[in-house]
């Protein structure tokens, strides 16, 4: 697997809402509208990172979840998390009020 | 709620295995078998959670999770942190090999 270019990467995210590009991570912030709303979120995202057999960092605390995404193996972001942050966009509509 | 005083915080950390006190907040770094065991701990300490109405910071990286306890309303760590603590360190046994 490689890594895209930093310009495949903004090409990508010009097509996402709320993301960022830092540390060779995609970075996005989640705010729902409480906890179990945060939790049905994790457990969708959780399901699609086994079916990839690819796993995003992501950190919880309440109504908030923090979404890092890179491809350890890769050394940068690849089309898997790509992918994953698309997963993540449908997975939070679906989950929030 | 007030918070515990440093001298009870390490009386309550003596009786607990691998947690540390740290910026005024409870921290230990569990390690699983795989991210499924690793959701299966989150998912059972969220019931918790909700159950206490007390919430975790946790940070998922695949069979890895560091959880951080602190009671924000108290400045501090208080009892509801200690059996959160207590809480995660059952959930941690059923949810290993």
């Amino acid at each position: 697997v490689i890594p895209l270019s930093t310009e495949e990467i903004h090409e990508e995210l010009s097509k996402l809402d709320g993301w960022s590009f830092e540390n060779m991570t995609l970075v996005k912030q989640y705010e729902f509208g409480d906890f179990a709303q945060a939790m049905g979120f994790i457990n969708k995202l959780a399901k699609v990172a086994e079916r990839m057999n690819h796993h995003p960092e992501w950190t919880n605390s309440y109504n908030k979840v923090l979404l890092k995404l890179s491809t350890h193996s890769a050394g940068g972001v690849t089309q898997k998390d790509i992918a994953m942050a698309q997963s993540a966009e449908q997975a939070a509509k679906a989950h929030s009020t």
